[in-house]
């Protein structure tokens, strides 16, 4: 049987139907009461997703779509060193989107909560020409721990975790803009899923919290990219930074298939990992490295200079200047 | 000069110009930092507004768009109890929308913010060919003291605030449905006014609050309408009402301008005046209507029979059922 349209269910129908995705209660009054811990601060941050821009069926099944705002979001709230409370969702679909759609979205969003905590709390649901998923996600965190970007100073190592440019890599191997053949299958699949499925760092965020640091961290998410995300902290802070071009996180495999220039400008500038980049105190750094398995590197250090350099060693302090291309929407 | 298109100044330089307008620090982070005041709930709402469905440039500037959709907003926590910390703000919008445009908006959502508290916490901005403005608003609330919908007990007064059908009334005179010149100047202003600047009932929310009540109170604001918010409350209450056409706040001149039929139905069904509609203890609603001022009325009791009835006299046990038709927006 073919799935109803979102219009056939018209939107009570639609309502009804999305109730077993929410936390209980949530779609019953005209707001939803939601209880933080004691002394924790609320944490917010809201993305728009909109289709043909941020996702598209071509490139990513409705689930993953779920799935992928759900977690560009709790990435936000890793990036505060925040721990999730949930989300709500506010939805704009053509009147002909099937139901089927709506509910794989729903389900990935789900799964993303269930791995990660929270749940969803409700939300909205109109017409409107094409497909925008406006996702706010709440968190809570103690406020003496919390990361933000302006607190780096000269003298940190800045640390990064997980590889970077793997979901530029599975977007151009879904956009076939890479032959998939140049590639075994365990990495293909690796790379899709991290465009597909990326995972918010609230592991790493955890270990933070349980090491011996003084707080507050500086740092945030490399969602638009682990150069912006270098130069955001480093504007913010008013420092620079020298990234060793040999440290960096490039994923395994990635210059062998699409060379090393290509490498290396997806790794700084590919976006959408989902990891975190942080500047810490150097023996920090190391045993934060270390305590995270290897899922980490040191890949620089925080500068007094405000320059950002991309150098070859330690000791050149010429190098190159980094340059963000960054994402704009418009 | 004229404005320039947000394409034109890019994202970067769109979220520049939008800061002036956030809270301090709002636009520095992947998200921000709020803070409950201690032993208070956080209450959460989201809506999303689509041009062409929800507003359009030919009724409503886009300094009103603004406005309405904070209210809208505020309202929803108001209808919980809630005091408004603030809102985030997820806009999509066309390439070529101009700059002004978005002041308009963002100003007139502060404006309502300055009137009513809170600030604007951010949020995300990004293409789209449709405008689509995502609010999610954060209130908080004693957990002691909340609105819900399910709580309506038999035997208790049915208390609206304020006049209804005159939201609708105000869109029919942009629209020239009906005739300008059949109202005087300032009863047309008034109901104009409403459309575009509806006013969360916030004093009747604080005047509860005051009130020596026994929590929870039932109610809901009626932005579906006033019938929608009485069905709404019943249902999830498993009660019934008795409505008193007699006394329905149907707007002053309202039934001269447009005759008694409709101004019946636009009181009923029109939506968007954003009042409260509450259940209290009869002697409880008759305070609280002397205490707002007579900026409220005692339009029926909550039964326990569950049909929902429109009657001409509180002896009269048969009467008419009363059905909403709701807003679908599909």
């Amino acid at each position: 049987m073919p799935s109803p349209t979102v219009a056939s269910l018209g939107e009570i129908g639609l309502i009804e139907r999305l109730k077993p995705y929410c936390a209980v209660g949530a779609l019953g009054d005209d707001a939803v009461l939601m209880q933080l811990s004691p002394g924790r601060s609320l944490v917010v941050t809201t993305d728009v997703l909109v289709e043909d821009v941020h996702f598209s069926d071509r490139t990513t099944p409705p689930r993953s779509v779920g799935w992928r705002s759900a977690a560009a979001n709790l990435s936000d709230l890793a990036a505060m060193g925040a721990a999730p409370l949930g989300i709500t969702v506010g939805l704009a679909l053509p009147p002909e989107t099937p139901w089927d759609w709506v509910a794989d979205l729903y389900q990935g969003m789900q799964d993303c909560l269930e791995q990660y905590g929270g749940a969803i709390y409700g939300g909205d649901v109109c017409r409107a020409d094409q497909k925008t998923v406006s996702i706010t996600a709440l968190g809570q965190v103690d406020p003496q721990r919390v990361i933000y970007r302006h607190v780096a100073q000269p003298g940190q190592a800045i640390v990064v975790t997980g590889w970077h440019g793997a979901a530029r890599a599975g977007l151009a191997l879904l956009l076939e803009e890479i032959a998939a053949d140049g590639v075994s299958d365990p990495v293909r699949q690796a790379w899709i899923a991290t465009h597909q499925r990326p995972r918010p760092r609230f592991d790493a965020v955890d270990l933070l919290q349980q090491m011996d640091l003084t707080w507050p961290i500086a740092g945030m998410d490399s969602s638009d990219g682990l150069a912006n995300a270098v130069m955001q902290i480093c504007r913010r802070s008013g420092v620079g930074a020298q990234i060793m071009r040999s440290r960096l996180p490039i994923p395994p495999h990635l210059s062998d298939c699409v060379g090393p220039e290509l490498a290396l400008d997806w790794t700084l500038q590919g976006g959408e990992d989902f990891e975190l980049v942080l500047c810490l105190p150097p023996g920090a750094a190391q045993a934060f490295v270390k305590r995270l398995g290897g899922e980490a590197a040191i890949v620089g250090s925080v500068t007094s200079v405000t320059d950002i350099l991309l150098v070859e060693t330690e000791a050149d302090s010429h190098g190159q200047p980094l340059d963000s291309k960054g994402f704009q929407h418009f």
